[in-house]
């Protein structure tokens, strides 16, 4: 049964000066165990180390993402739009509040280390016996399916998924505004009530007032420069390399059967990748920092570095590749082995784009990746058609070869790689 | 010995836009672990539990501090103030950075149930064998002393000391400035760069320009407003009080010999108040939020109890009252007792202005406590004798007391309570 | 006959973002030649020969006082407070919007010369025969005089009075944060978002939950700031001087028979102090400095003299005296006789709080002129009696003598001067 | 000869929060009567009718083209760049204040109307007998023409008129986020600082350090946003043909020995485009908006109804049509001479590029309209060869074309026009 609060509580926000609360559900859902878990594991992983403001929760984006949606479906109701499904607006606000509940401790470093997904827990927590569960069944017994099925966009109502999930989503527009707060940098300003203003609910998805045009493309340039200046910002890629490079080593050592002096609970299920729920959310950023500065301790010299590496942020240094391929990667890796470093744990080759890149791209074979105009005539236009700079950015895909290493290390024995790689290294940052 | 860097180096930051670093000492001295350690320290321990922005760390403050001394001292370079030693400058610089090197996890709660104090621990990283240390020493053997004496407000140059602790300090500037920017509260907003351009440093000491005096007046508003919005919210000091019941139950359990499953490096230490420092500076807020996710597990109710209201959020309620005697205080004790709660567990009686409350006292015993207008006739006047504003803010002691309880404990037993005790607590929040 | 638009229209507004208009009568007001006209004087007369930025009209802060009250009486539509009379909603925003209408150029100064009232010329106009009154009977004959009845604060419903004409009314809060916003003086941002969530209509009037009160106390301060650094500026004073005289002159010119080689209407009925609603209408400040650029050619030299003063900003330069009798101001201007001054238009002598000052007193015999803050068990008491802070700044009455004249002028015969008198002016500015 | 103020002097400013002025010579031309009157010209022409914050005058952007300037130059001499010609600094500064001096009433429209250049203006009254001219001959005979020359762009060293007139220079800088303030439009924040601190003076020019790329590219995407929703917003367009069809109608009259009503000088000099320096000087908004208020009254129907709709907001509906060819445009222009209407008063064809449009062009004739990085290796490139983002843009040529009427006269006659060209008409707005 659902009941609205009897008076509204709010959240000073600042980014959105006042996130409000009216239905006693989400009010519920806040206090969970399982919400105040994110606000233990930061919105942007390691990036504090490159942007020291950015310190901000997933629990501070989670509330904004729904208080985004919030705003979004009241403005919706006023002007009592035929193609919104008014009875979905709880599923959106929940589905809104909760979508990154399954995220872990440094996301996307564990996630990679770890093969894991954290959709698939956020729709596990959310259907399991959590308190999110036990919440959300207060609603029916169906409705924590109908909220993970928006997590998993196979929900039966696609606009409800496409408000939460889509190329100007709720989520996107709140990390946009938020990472730019936090980080300082301004590149991230958007003109959030302009765009708000002209979404409009239409055959089932969330399309644009073509007047808003000019909005979305700042938008889309907004996003586009906080990737490549903060997102894919090299210093914070080489503090994910480390990361990873821990939980890849640590992993090793205990796959053969090293013995940690400091394992408790519930990483041994993470090495193993066998977790439960339960376990899953013991996890948090506290534990994994906790763990690395007591492997500063372990006779394992390579992790011990690795740990003091990220602890201290010294962290690797970089050189900018425009064109590589794998046969130079092999005569590196080579020449680094011959001079007695690690061909591994020594280089790290990262190309940005490899990362999943959502800066928008029309062609994309999902439709759902589209931003659509709708004109006077009530005729839907995919963006790029219309705007020019859209379209220009469209097919843009910039990013080069980042070499990673130690500097130090490599000091040590650049006399013995051969001249051409040795000047390669030479211009390190 | 000292040298510039060869290009200025620039951290990006939301408050001052950018943090320059012009000298190798301070970029150095910003890469040692001790200074990357106030990474894992919050600059406002547990207001993240009220403001959910508030999760910036000390890191982020110091740097800030460091600024504006740094604009503070080009200025005064710039104008030529016969009156500022410019043979100071990096004495201060260091100083202003370093300030809070000592702050421990959750610093003001577990310096209350330790008896420490941050600023021993200050100089003692300062002038001891560490990185820091090492890297002060580079100028001279006796400069950790200076920068420790600044730091204890006992240097021989006391304009240094009132550039780094006054009332109108760079540290009072920045966290001012910080706190309001993270947590989203705006009554901390205070036009900065007018107060910079009013300072004269003037016999040996800083102060303002008489026409600078409306910006004083609202930077001192400006603390009051957020002493009573945002450092005495009874939400944080609800989280303060259960964060120091779980240090002093863990104390009270370590010193009766009991055996706790998890307990690593360096808390044995912490207990028995005999950490070295190395051993403190592996004291963070990870290692305490890990410690607390652990301590859940233990046998001990009461701790376990607290830990998880902690994780969780689940604080103490409180209620306010404006009078209240020692007499009261031992009725509702008892009546606590009588009604099975802990007499000292389930209350704990609260009065912010308890607290070290340096909202501007001009009456104070120390000069140093003053703020001091200089007119065009080069004489200078105590603040609140020509402001109004100042005057009528020196004498307010504000404050209630709040009795806080767990509310869930309460509520089961609360039949048993005294009428007059009952009805005190029903209209609890 | 009362109609939505079909489509809300916006007005971006640097204060608010936007103005939402969803009323056709609102949108045909805006459009009226009469409201058109506000855009062609300055919201803040002279100060923006102080503060280069304040060019903003009274045409902006109209919009703006009335999105403020629609954004009020919207939350109190959603809340459906019993005591707010929703069927007075279009009355409300008519007045909010119109409350300035009857401004004339250089208001306070223009009002002191002739005498006039700009509330009499908003009645005026509102129940003429203007567009302005011709769109307001189109909801009816008795429309306009309701509205009117507003302005002239004895409607019927005091609730509407309240909230276009009270001490934390849409009008203060607008002027506040835009005059703030154009000067670039930051004394004047104020958490208006949460003043707005904590009114509430209460027996016939606007009070504040007390849990506002913080908010309120952030605003009176804001408002004692901004009179003193902004409103009360010395500067500023300086030019409504200057412009005070011209008129002075002029008048006294064409009373004696003065022929002015350019004096087009409505120039003339103005100095015989008869103006008809359409000519009234026809004053703005262009026509003022246009007059004031061709009287420059005047033979009379005065006149002349104080035109160029007030375009080519030569103002009057002015000392400070905290204690000035009437015998000492008798002294004062026969000394400047004998020396070959005018006795008056050589010497102004002006004391800020003598103008219409409205810091917040609580002891004004007007009710009207509290605030009240609302208790949760519905009693209601005056800020003062709950806010140190408030009952602290509600005593105060600063303000010096300035002492404003020409200093070219003066320079010239202060060798004449007694001595005692020549000093008092030579620390002028 | 030059010399320092005794003691820096400011003015508040809400873009740059403060202007700061150290120069005797800076004062004084800020003092001058030709300098003031720029507080009476608006910087964004009729604007204010489209964004009615757009009050700024250009007066205050002077004072901010300054300021930018001075921190550039102070930025340079801090790091004693060998390229920079130290002694040059005050012929920069005083061009950067004074470069636009000679604009006139609703500038652009003036121009077009009567075939005048506000650069020569400015060039004759920085030589002419002025205050301005009298205040630079002070620092030597040949100053002004010095100032001159660098406003013309032909100075001798050209790294000044770089700093002052170029793709990335002061004044854009300054207009960029005054116009975006001011309009309210954030389309036009730019990391000023940032941009700031990556100029580089090289060979005769000023370069961006290449890590400052994308600080640029954000500056040339926000000035293709402000152009585009704010300088050629079709409002504003409207009302700047209404302005142009008033100078004409009246220029036509005039030359046809009609007879005013009211035409002081130095109008009937602008008529017969025969104005002395110290004429042109006494033209300022207010005389224009003056003359349109007198103009009402005139009997020629065409020049009273202009002026009432330019005064009473009663601006020109438009449609847009994507492509137009002159036989259209004839038959359009027939069509309505034919149904009654003025075949050129009563159509207006507007294509918005055909505007002097300074979004930059890497491929224009002129190596100055070119930005360029500087690499490590002190290599230049020019921007769009880096830069995907600008190359992308840079072709652009977006624009439709525009046809204005009078909306109520074509109403009334729409039945006569041919159906093609009805329907044509009947989307507009």
């Amino acid at each position: 049964m659902h009941l609205q609060l009897r008076e509204e509580k709010v959240f000073k926000d600042p980014v959105h000066n006042y996130v409000h609360v009216q239905d006693e559900i989400i009010w519920a859902l806040i206090n969970t165990p399982e919400f105040q878990r994110l606000r233990r594991i930061r919105q942007l992983g390691t990036s504090y180390l490159t942007f020291h403001g950015a310190e901000h929760s997933r629990f501070s984006h989670s509330l904004g993402v729904y208080e985004i949606t919030r705003r979004i479906i009241s403005q919706f109701e006023r002007a009592d739009y035929a193609d919104w499904p008014q009875e979905e607006r709880l599923v959106a606000l929940c589905a809104a509040l909760l979508h990154d509940l399954g995220h872990g401790p440094f996301s996307h470093s564990i996630e990679q280390a770890f093969q894991m997904h954290h959709e698939d827990w956020t729709c596990k927590i959310v259907l399991g016996n959590t308190e999110v569960g036990a919440v959300l069944r207060r609603l029916g017994e169906d409705f924590p399916a109908k909220v993970a099925a928006v997590i998993r966009k196979d929900y039966e109502h696609p606009i409800v998924v496409s408000l939460v999930s889509s190329p100007l989503d709720a989520d996107r527009m709140d990390y946009l505004l938020r990472d730019a707060y936090f980080t300082g940098v301004n590149y991230g300003t958007i003109d959030m009530d302009r765009i708000l203003r002209m979404l409009r609910p239409f055959q089932g998805r969330i399309v644009v007032k073509e007047s808003g045009m000019h909005a979305v493309e700042d938008y889309l340039m907004s996003r586009y420069q906080m990737y490549w200046q903060v997102y894919f910002h090299p210093v914070t890629r080489s503090s994910e390399i480390i990361l990873r490079q821990i939980f890849r080593r640590a992993k090793e050592l205990h796959a053969g059967g090293y013995r940690f002096a400091f394992l408790p609970d519930p990483l041994p299920g993470l090495f193993n990748r066998d977790l439960t729920v339960e376990e899953y959310l013991l996890l948090d950023e506290a534990l994994v920092q906790t763990a690395f500065m007591q492997w500063r301790k372990e006779p394992d010299g390579l992790l011990s570095d690795l740990c003091t590496r990220f602890l201290d942020r010294k962290l690797y240094k970089y050189v900018e590749v425009e064109v590589l391929d794998l046969e130079m990667i092999d005569d590196i890796r080579s020449a680094f082995e011959a001079a007695g470093l690690h061909p591994e744990y020594d280089l790290e080759i990262d190309f940005p784009t490899d990362l999943p890149y959502d800066v928008f791209r029309p062609d994309g074979e999902f439709q759902d990746k589209q931003i659509l105009l709708l004109d006077r005539q009530e005729h839907l236009r995919e963006i790029s058609e219309v705007s020019d700079i859209v379209r220009s950015i469209s097919g843009l895909h910039r990013g080069k070869y980042h070499l990673y290493y130690p500097d130090n290390k490599l000091a040590s024995v650049i006399h013995r790689l051969p001249a051409n790689i040795a000047e390669l290294f030479e211009q390190g940052q």
